[in-house]
């Protein structure tokens, strides 16, 4: 952890900079095998399955029998861990749906919004080591708030062409309509696009590798909307006095064994605090499985400190964390003024995996900075926002005049003239 | 008009098929143009608004005095239409303000979420022929309700070096923090990177050419959010025998002037009805100063003539129209069924144009079929929705051990320490 003591502010770009991503080699793959499976469908998902993840199989739909399978499978206590957390984060995104409210903007002139949720949606869910089910509860539940019909789930097999069952389990609990075999650019491809047995979809989410961002990228920029651009997963702790060493510590480890691109930064306000959290962190590193990974991590991670809260505002909002978490006094004020940041976790007992897995709110988050003009996934994100008008005689009276004005005004007299022929047949 | 009578549903994607457009020569000029603003600053701008606007500047940005001669030089009854059509956008958009709700999902968990405007945004206005300055009012006040601290307008200088001062006008009005006189790339590499005069924002508003999309897109893969991707404008109408001919004609022809790309369908119960719209539009025609756009337009608009009510709304679904216009009887059942469109007119006395300028709704809209995904502007658009949870030693007590067995299960140690470190701490 590199240490910084009240570095000027012209500095913080410098001292916060995140890795940036070498994309151009990785274009050409991709956008060779979305070709393909553009091209050639199921066969085509069929061949790089077996590239890629190593399984040979002819149909990828989840079977009824697979899901029963699963259910079996799983341990009681994961079973009960993850309805428990299912049941917060619908109680905390049942509160995001919105309601119509017409606004009679001019006498005679009503306007509305009516939320819809969007037909199609796929969702992407990592494969690799450990299965990613949190994931799966983070997008289908939302998905099915927001009324989507059909909400399609794609995840990489193993070897025995099999996904875990706490995948299968927590789709089929969420209400996923299809669950498919399928991982990395294939899955994007056959959700952008369709084959023989994935149904297109209008708008996929999800995380994934390297090679996934950059299918999801590319796929959005032909017409399939996607959830956000993602980065590599990133923690701000704040922490002062009142502050428990060894629980910072405990989060920003918990932040460095996602991946040894993980970005950790702690603002604090006294070196003698950093150093007990740098000892805490040793102690317990020694003590977890991914120490490797998360060492690596903490090799570019960086510590700041500050003398004045109010700096250590600018320094978050400077950076734009993914996940913030304030472990100081006053915290409901210092998280008043937070503009940039995806989740904000206040108090020494609120840590960030609580939010990752069960406490309500999303962990679908905007990384590398673009919290400034990103939120993370919620209700919004799977439904569209039509808005509705419906004007009377007496409205058009009202308001008619001024667009003709300012139609005129455009110099688009078509449009002048939509209201001027109504008018004059109201004159009559 | 091409004219299908029931055509075949596995036919409709063919007839309402939308022009592809060419993007791949476009990339490497845009590419060009953004590199070097983002290398050379105002000198680049300087030197590519003298090329493509003809215009010799050394600095850009629209002054106190321009503004005063704006408002002086433009007339009472322009100025009288704006300012109404500003009051209507503004109470339509001020509903859409959300307000926090505190959700305690178990008890001692309380999540909520707080939307925050984007500190920086860029709003982009084209230039031309016409003085878009609608745009300005469409863009500007969700920016200003929303909360952005900084707006910024650019807009293509004449031959002159100025803006027309209607936009200067509205701008000012609206409460934009600072206009600039600068067009196509340049203005959207300027907002994306920042030069010596223009302030780089977190997002990127507005519509234009294919030069300017494109650069959109550009930036947008490299952070900068932008608005939503944009193809040509659209409308849909769907007429039974309770429509006025001569406003369907109309309508379509408002959509038709607006260039020879602009797509134009028509969605119709009877032949008689598609001709007597065909003849009043040829007599319309004669008066328009675009005809000779809107002709084109009109070569490779479709009428689809159906007997079914609900075949309709398949068929307006399918399509996804941008602005879809109602002129039937039941209009607020049709309404309610549609899930795919920008924008819904209802009734004979409610054309587009009113929605277009002034009625209070949003004319920012998802064309090209987006509206399956996209929503149109509002103010959504501008702001952020932060999360925020805050745990009590109870609430903790409550959820950590599902968030243990869940990150257990995902193979997080960490994640599961950090909560296991606390719950030991709170047993001493």
């Amino acid at each position: 952890m590199k240490i910084y003591k009240n570095p000027p502010a012209n500095e913080w770009n410098e001292i916060l900079k995140r890795p940036t991503m070498e994309v151009k080699q990785l274009d050409d793959i991709v956008r060779g095998v979305l070709d393909d499976i553009r091209a050639n469908g199921d066969r085509a998902v069929a061949r790089y399955t077996q590239k890629f993840d190593k399984a040979e199989l002819e149909t990828f739909q989840v079977t009824e029998a697979e899901i029963a399978a699963a259910e079996a499978a799983l341990d009681e206590e994961l079973k009960a861990a993850i309805l428990m957390a299912k049941e917060n984060i619908e109680s905390f995104h049942r509160q995001q749906r919105t309601s119509v409210s017409i606004v009679e903007t001019m006498p005679g002139v009503k306007c509305w919004r009516r939320s819809v949720g969007i037909e199609k949606v796929g969702l992407y869910v990592p494969g690799g080591t450990a299965p990613l089910f949190s994931s799966v509860l983070m997008l289908g539940i939302p998905a099915v708030i927001a009324g989507c019909r059909e909400i399609v789930l794609c995840s990489p097999p193993n070897e025995q062409g099999e996904l875990h069952p706490a995948i299968i389990y927590a789709a089929d609990q969420v209400g996923v309509t299809k669950m498919f075999k399928i991982g990395g650019i294939q899955a994007i491809g056959a959700m952008a696009y369709g084959t023989e047995s994935v149904q297109q979809v209008y708008k996929i989410f999800g995380p994934g590798n390297q090679y996934v961002t950059a299918a999801k990228q590319m796929v959005s920029r032909a017409g399939t909307a996607i959830d956000m651009p993602a980065g590599p997963s990133e923690v701000l702790v704040c922490a002062d006095e009142t502050a428990d060493p060894t629980f910072v510590a405990a989060d920003l480890l918990s932040q460095a064994e996602h991946g040894v691109d993980s970005q950790v930064v702690l603002v604090a306000f006294a070196e003698e605090f950093v150093q007990q959290v740098q000892n805490a962190m040793e102690v317990q590193l020694a003590a977890l499985p991914r120490k490797e990974i998360a060492r690596q991590a903490l090799e570019h991670s960086v510590a700041i400190i500050t003398d004045k809260p109010s700096e250590a505002i600018d320094l978050i909002n400077a950076y734009a964390p993914e996940h913030l978490i304030l472990s100081m006094k006053d915290v409901e004020s210092i998280a008043e003024a937070v503009v940039n940041a995806g989740s904000v976790f206040l108090g020494n007992f609120t840590p960030e995996s609580a939010g990752d897995y069960a406490s309500g709110t999303n962990h679908t988050l905007p990384t590398n900075g673009f919290a400034r003009a990103y939120s993370g996934v919620s209700v919004d994100s799977f439904v569209k926002k039509i808005t509705f008008q419906q004007i009377s005689e007496e409205g058009l009276k009202n308001l008619g005049p001024a667009v003709e004005a300012m139609a005129a005004a455009e110099q688009l007299q078509a449009h002048k003239a939509a209201v001027s022929i109504r008018l004059a047949k109201l004159k009559k």
